[in-house]
């Protein structure tokens, strides 16, 4: 049995808990969250107790941590926990800091600890059966990959203040997506955004609507289209040409209900936001995650992901920002 | 907190004992079972005991039973645990024989006890959209019904022998759609039985394609077409052509991936059976009944409910071994 | 080049007149209608002359007749077309009348004349890929069909007084489709018919809504459910169960565009009626009537197969209106 | 009744001739073409003559001209119709030299005739239908525009090495559809390109796939993806993500049949290629054609819209072969 410590008690830090109750072989000892309140009433719904950071890594049964805090927290806890010993289950992203980031997965690295960044899209039923028929040869050679990523709304202005921006905070997850489909690494990277959504995130120094396109070294080409609005919902989907065929990955809906009006045969709209598209993904992602622990997987998304893919939100900034093609 | 016994360890069993495990005001004290190997090893699962029938209903702190065990103990256990004053949940049918579950009914309602009939369907996520959509206006009033049910293969020629016929082994869950979806009950049946997939299931007396139709108290009319095969696995639809338009509730795929390559555009055959398909729905029903007893909600599907579907299959039985219509 | 004479100037004569302009073989020479303006109208639109019966049967020169008007006209017009020796493509059906419609059969053998009868529904491009690949072998042999075919809305009742009933009406279309499709003939026959949409039609003696089952002499089931009335528009579809796998015709839309908003994701309605539904159909079945004049094709809607559909008509008239499952 | 020249007895030249004898009002004169025996061929089949340059704009009963001929006589043959009074269809493009294209422009306005260039998307039904759904306001301000277009397989080399490059032959149309459905215009264009279908296209000096990024004016975004292949054939989608919603344009297919098998449920793959996708198309942009000469409509393609087009696939050749944004 696997004594495990929650950082963040928050949305995200909720679901993992919960998946965690599932697994046999673990259990939550410690909720942390600087919220006494919510740490302690996510503790009691699990029969875990609300500690603290320094609690946490002082004690030598804790075996893995899962990072739920805000972004900020995330690169220190990371040290801590590889300084500890203890295996490292953190949500992206390693930290808006590429530097940073880097910093942690070299220490990471040199702790021997395993460390999955929560790109949770890789475990989802839809793209990693998608993954998998790529693997199988149904398409050839993938060639071209196009991503739709588009949110059903916009967050608060403030949240966007410290977000990092649209490519750190929403793109990380496509340009994972990008490099996890297509097996390859970009070469160059140009982004356009624009503000289309709320100018009060152009004030913020943001863009809520980008076209970025992705050359990789073997010549393969992507482009990701995101907007922070859809009216329909959140639109996830992408699709893979390759030399015999394209695969695509559509959006889940809640039913199978079809209507016919005499206004239109009519379909569910998409599930409504990251909590319900991912609900599978989270639950597979926290299983896979301790069945690296007990040795019977190997690690699927490591830091090193994390930080590959932050070099493409970096890259994408300042291709939009200096309007020109970055090189990597 | 509810104790609970169960009968029952197979398939059906674990699959509701898992789905208990996630209710916070009711745990699993004893299962039942005549194989104590599997018994055991589904108590030991959940923290329960292996048991007997006499323990259980002597045992006052047993609040409700979860009946899962073989068709031939339903109704023996259903009066059982209502002479003990036990809520219950008893998979369908309550008996073969409509008038002993008739009796069971009458005893049922003499105990004043719930006794949810295992219809899991009207729990499903997309029929019970449906449902509620039909209740909202959104097609007028319902006019016609049209259900296709296929199971992906025929089960085992003993399990024929001993399931009381197609009708009331594959179709009494069609019967109940029917009533549920219409909101009538029958004035005729017609039932039309072949058998086309393998001949052994004529040699034991039964069908196994069935094109059945029946016309309500109103006038309505409801196709049911059944087979015990259909190649790509479970096909599970219905819909309702109402006076301002259809509903209709399609299949569910395990994901949303779509194929174009040469040979064609393909997407997922449907989930492969009824565990797969109904898994939300038999955790929506095992919730709903704990809500009925926590008096949090009415309960939605009766043993009177159990009866009428029997009562459908009774007479779809006779008309097709008579070959004439069936007025009821 | 053979010269054409038209019966009926109609809109569906006006479709044949328009389709036969693209024949190079062919030309339309006369067109009778009592109406005498719609008769010159649609003459003068093709070329041709307006003309009477007596006339067209006193032409040598004109070698093949299209018989496209009103039903009660039409076995006459067959058999004074079977005693000229011209070729006759006639729509259906053949007559109201079985034994009046079995004589023009007779006739029409003993002249050894082609007669084309217009069941286009074989012609359409989805209906005759299906069928294709059944006797491709696609999905096995065939065991069970579902057939739905409603119309957008009543006709006004004068019409329904005429028509000679729903079955001969409307379902004979789809007792057409049975026999092609499942390439078997009918053993029992059991309608329900209700009248839900408008009393008047219950008033008039008619059904509005139908449901039948057809068992066929290889033990074959096929339910058809129609409907005078469905508000989405009109809906035309089968699907075949067979051993290996399912084969479904689905509705044509006039366009493929797909709209998701805040209410839902949406498509176009089906094609509004049988004009607009059957227009490539009309369009083929009329190529293929000059091919088997210029012997490149077999005739593949014979007067036998008008006969047949017009038995499965009246037994089904027979089984609605006296209740009781009727064996041809 | 309008007497026209048709240049160009090819495959698109047959299509519009075939068009043009359903036009009531319009009558084929001429087929003049290099290929004598094609000329004649298709002359013949039209009820027309085979006929020289000279000869179709000597004659003043000539008024209006269909250009089809390959691609480097367009500008002559526009200029030369300009000159002589003649109402003009032309192919796309007006020419691949765009001062030239310029310069054809320049003429044709000052001559007063309409020029229409042959962009027959515009006359999908499809297409038009979305078209309108925007216009109509169905999903608020237009924001992003996604756009798919793939061939089902490469042209010879010797076409792709006169056809002026991919973004020139291949994209033009999607330039189009940029400019009509965004109704907007390009502030900057990169693209980008590769070759992963046929080393011997890049030895051409060509690239098989493209990546386009077009910001408008206005801030909108629009991304082309493209390949000269795709195994499962023509594909041509395109996506408009408005502030209210979304529009998506698929692709058609021959039938509605739908398979399920042991395998897959599967659909038709697209229609083959640009004549069976653009049937309806270019009927429409033949009947607009005529319409506009017959004064009851208003040009919807002029010579304007090609060279607008032209622009951007000059800028787009540049920031390809540049590796760089271009502003226009």
């Amino acid at each position: 049995m696997i004594d495990v410590a929650l950082f963040g008690a928050g949305r995200i830090g909720s679901i993992h808990a919960g998946n965690l109750a599932k697994e046999a072989g673990a259990r939550l000892k410690y909720v942390v969250d600087p919220n006494a309140k919510a740490g302690k009433a996510l503790a009691d719904r699990h029969g875990a107790r609300a500690s603290t950071v320094a609690e946490v890594f002082e004690d030598g049964s804790v075996k893995a941590v899962l990072i739920c805090s805000s972004t900020d927290t995330h690169a220190d806890l990371i040290q801590a926990a590889a300084a500890a010993g203890k295996q490292i289950f953190c949500e992206k992203p390693v930290d808006l800091d590429l530097a940073r980031a880097r910093t942690c997965a070299d220490d990471v690295k040199r702790a021997g600890v395993a460390c999955l960044i929560g790109f949770q899209r890789r475990y989802d039923p839809t793209f990693s059966a998608l993954k998998a028929r790529i693997l199988k040869g149904e398409i050839g050679t993938p060639e071209m990959l196009v991503v739709t990523s588009r949110d059903p709304g916009a967050p608060p202005i403030p949240y966007i203040r410290s977000s990092g921006g649209i490519f750190k905070d929403m793109l990380i997850h496509d340009f994972d997506i990008f490099r996890w489909i297509l097996d390859d690494e970009a070469e160059t990277v140009h982004a356009n955004g624009s503000c289309l959504v709320d100018p009060a995130i152009a004030e913020a120094g943001d863009a809520d609507c980008t076209a970025v396109t992705i050359r990789t070294k073997r010549g393969r080409l992507c482009q990701i289209n995101t907007s922070r609005r859809a009216a329909y919902g959140y639109d996830q989907r992408f699709e893979v040409l390759g030399s015999e065929g394209m695969l695509q990955a559509g959006n889940h809906a809640p039913t199978a209900v079809v209507s016919s009006t005499a206004a239109a045969v009519s379909r569910d709209l998409p599930e409504h936001f990251f909590l319900e598209r991912y609900r599978a993904a989270y639950a597979n992602e926290l299983a896979h995650f301790f069945a690296v622990l007990a040795g019977r997987e190997k690690l699927r998304t490591t830091i090193d992901d994390g930080v590959k893919a932050l070099e493409l939100a970096d890259a994408a900034t300042t291709s939009w920002k200096e309007g020109r093609i970055v090189r990597l």
